[in-house]
């Protein structure tokens, strides 16, 4: 297919690389270029604007938030240029709100937009392993089929609305910030009676909560391993904020998110913004007098 | 082994029988004589007070709460009345002010004291496949060998305090109480966005949070399944009071913890209390406007 | 002075027609044309368009919320087209990120920027008795003396900055809503238990909490009287949601707006949004079980 | 009146004082002899037991908190003590819980029982300038007029059942805590964005916020004056703890307690328990990376 793909962060890079793999002509388009050269070498070809790119039959996008896809897809009128028919798959998290404009936009300029936001890591991302969340309109899922074929090993379907999808990876992100605070507080009140944290985190997640969420994050919290961050706490941070927007704008009171939120605020104080997520842990025990 | 039994509840019932299985001479108590019946039909005798438990090598107690250990093993005087050497294996779930308490009595006694609460179903109870997480001294701890071996089916040792039991077992339950606010929470939020519980119930559970917490949890919460409770919310709320007071005890500020007891209070409020802890889901639909 | 006015709602209406009495010249704008017809009889002259204005000494605006600064003093080139010398008062209350944009958007422009919330009600703006928070260069203020003084019965300089008077005004009222929900929570706890909650409001604001918000929000509480609101429920989230942002910009925890937010949004669910914002105590007291 | 007093510590010495200088019989007990030395030189007598109170018309009790009442109190059986139709007058801030124990545990023995805590500082009630709630039937506050006469300058009477009145001091104590850590947050808020501390706070409190709750503690926060402490943060802390228990104990919602009672614990780890309650401000300040 021809694609047209903007976005080349860690994330992107690895995507549009397994599009060329599965044999896609490819497009694309980075606000600075030289991301792009590995994947030239490659045999993408290279634009020099977003508007290039609806020269395609399906336009990717994979940009960091908010102000990125307004700033390089609706600003520049990507969106409203669009033909009838042609394709939108918005593969980035963006907020609930952003998620139903574009919709909206989409609908507007008559073509079709899918949203498909990602689990997964740069390293997954490069092996075409993610796990892909998509939401629209049946035909148009059915039309990026080869496309998630390259690029992920699971698509599940959220729904009808594209905007599904996008609440689905916040509701699950946020599952997420609340299992690595609650974590971090349990291990912060048994180290405090004397326990050894690596004996409670071998009991806890070999028994109910074996899941990787408590394994992964559990494990860098006892090796106080934070300097390699592959999820900061600063995109953490963002990810719960992303859900209370999503709760702020239908209504849905999330009680535990503002305490989380306000406590991930504290930690950037003590200078862990750009460290893993996991150190959230070590902030709840500063907290609590331990050092 | 020469044990006395106090506390024939759901779950003791079936701990004092595997004990009996184990070929173990039981003397058994309990404040209504009648749930002895049947332990005594298997053999078992049955005391009338409970300090005619004096009269065996070891003690095991599995009372309700820190209420019932004061009024049943505190106040009749049995501690006190123990001679040096010997031992009382506390296996209920009591809050961390009550552990230190009674590791205080029994060093004033002169006799030896355990902490091993468990976790599990009354049915593991039945068939000796509990969690065993233990507490106290390594000499006391070995002499219970036998009595955990006939009773679970893995035992974690905690450290050399027997509180160190308690405070683990506290913080677990916390983080199920946290997992229960926090998927409750995601359900309502993907729900009012129109998307299908049970699916996004799947995509969690098959990916990072494929723990027994979320399967077994969330799936009450799919199926609305709420009245055969194995587990209550009033038992969810208590469990939490105890992690709050754990950490009122020791310091260490629990931000989740308040939210979700504040959360557990208004779901009584709308008859909950005995029905399934997953039934918090339902009043935090409720409070998102949802029916 | 020729001043320039945009924002004619219950408050802008209010203030214009101040600046009127005290003699100043008045060139007005509001997006519904409507609403300048009683200050033209009055002797105002009407704008058709934002641009309109850039012929005045001095501008006030007085808009709902950033949205309406984006999309009639940025979007339209008001602010860029302001010559060097030339001032913006903004006297509404807007997002601390707002108030920052604009600061640096007219000092881009050359043109001068005072921020000026107040604190007030309608009524207030027609006698011209509003307390004024006013952020901004003191040569600037200066100027805006004889203005603010037809408008106000005190003037509270903040800050050189403009944005410190945006967050004096946030946090100001935020502490409003940390008072009404407290006062709401100690109402329901005190009901719950046989107390008269009348009898409780005075002894409270007949001393230690003798201030104007406890007086008039718990008034209203005790009466029940939610539906000529003054100030509704739904503001009022608007306005923790501004300190919320707020500390998110800066990052300064607040715990209790993390919960005093989801509050709001279970209280919209049971259709208090345009009560008066004193009917939060309702959705706590029904939370608490009373009715 | 002949009346016994239990309990001389900074408050009882001068509620008692005040009751001698009315003209009323003393009998005095309290647990170190040494504390009712000067009471003894002014014509109070002095009892070696809590039972010897059981000859007197009247029993006053201003004991530290419930652990006391239950030692002095109820232990050595002074309640069951009582003749039917004697009076006890329980002044003390209790729990919710031991309120309603104490008023069950009077009828049973027959006899009176009025709590009456108060508000006011040790020097208000050497001078008899106590705030006085009382709960309890009318004969009975009928009694203890005289006496609340010599000790207090306005009784408010919460309701016919002795708790009522703890209810009232439990719930105005914690609109207390929630003013003390909201402006705290307020004035982090603020100052991180570089407005003045001190002018921040003259604009509240000469605004909405006039009641003395703010004057006080705010001037406190404002001048870091924390060492002559008339109200310890612990303390704070402990009336918290009374208003989660009590809203626990009637199924009340208390959404901010939790999130206040956690920023207490924190600063207890930060040296602060025994500075002055206002000082919470300074944990709060730390949160937010001020110093």
């Amino acid at each position: 297919m021809k694609v047209g793909f903007m976005g080349l962060g860690q994330m992107g890079r690895g995507m549009a690389g397994r599009l060329l793999d599965g044999g896609h002509e490819l497009l694309v388009y980075n606000r600075t270029a030289a991301a792009a050269a590995p994947l030239q070498l490659r045999g993408a070809r290279v634009a020099a604007a977003p508007l290039e790119l609806l020269d395609t039959e399906v336009i990717i996008s994979m940009l960091a938030d908010d102000a990125a896809v307004e700033s390089m897809c609706i600003a520049p009128g990507l969106i409203a240029g669009m033909q009838a028919g042609s394709l939108h798959v918005n593969m980035a998290t963006v907020s609930l709100h952003m998620a139903k404009r574009l919709t909206q936009l989409h609908r507007e300029a008559g073509s079709d937009y899918v949203a498909a936001p990602v689990f997964g890591r740069p390293a997954a991302a490069e092996k075409g392993q993610l796990d892909i969340i998509a939401g629209g309109a049946p035909a148009a899922l059915m039309r990026c089929e080869p496309l998630f074929a390259a690029m992920g090993k699971h698509v599940f379907i959220a729904g009808d609305e594209p905007a599904t999808a996008n609440i689905v990876k916040i509701a699950r992100n946020y599952m997420l910030a609340a299992a690595v605070e609650s974590m971090g507080e349990a291990f912060a009140l048994v180290r405090k009676s004397g326990v050894d944290v690596k004996a409670f985190y071998e009991l806890v997640t070999t028994t109910s909560f074996s899941g990787t969420s408590y394994r992964n994050y559990g494990k860098l919290m006892v090796e106080r391993n934070f300097d390699n961050a592959s999820f900061t706490l600063r995109l953490g941070l963002k990810d719960v904020e992303l859900a209370l927007a999503a709760g702020g704008e239908t209504q849905v009171p999330l009680p535990l998110a503002g305490v989380i939120r306000e406590q991930h605020l504290g930690a950037l104080n003590r200078g862990l913004g750009d460290k893993d997520w996991a150190s959230l842990a070590d902030y709840i025990a500063e907290r609590a007098g331990l050092s």
